[in-house]
């Protein structure tokens, strides 16, 4: 499937968060993520990202799509390519 | 059509276009917004957010979806209800 994550961190765990979800998916705007998951692999990413988070303050949220062709992308000024490597 | 809508813009235009964003669909977390949208009210957007932002520093990205049924959302930790009014 098809997903899009986005997430609003506290500064002190967005660093960890951030490492996290890059071993899942691709990095594309400040913290927003996208990618093909399987259904296993999704479970580990959110598993993981609890513990990381703090669920009374911090908030991850997860689009899935059954199939990328059913989501059409427009991008307007700067699409950061997962190669680049600033925080 | 259903979209979700990310951006990543400058700190002295970000509070402008979230007041833009807001006037079409449901903020949902810090940059993030979601919402059924016509196809003239999304160019009427993009046109006015593309004024308000700098294209070669900041980013908008909308992801279009023809139904909300193909879209299923996982919520972890908080979501900003829209009708919070803090910036």
């Amino acid at each position: 499937m098809y997903v899009i994550l986005v997430y609003d961190i506290g500064e002190k765990r967005v660093g960890k968060m951030l490492k996290h979800c890059r071993k899942y998916l691709n990095w594309i705007q400040n913290s927003v993520f996208e990618g093909e998951i399987t259904e296993v692999k999704l479970k580990e990413m959110v598993g993981e990202a609890k513990r990381i988070m703090r669920e009374d303050e911090d908030s991850l949220i997860i689009f899935k799509s059954r199939d990328e062709r059913w989501l059409d992308k427009q991008v307007i000024g700067q699409e950061r390519m997962s190669t680049d490597h600033f925080l």
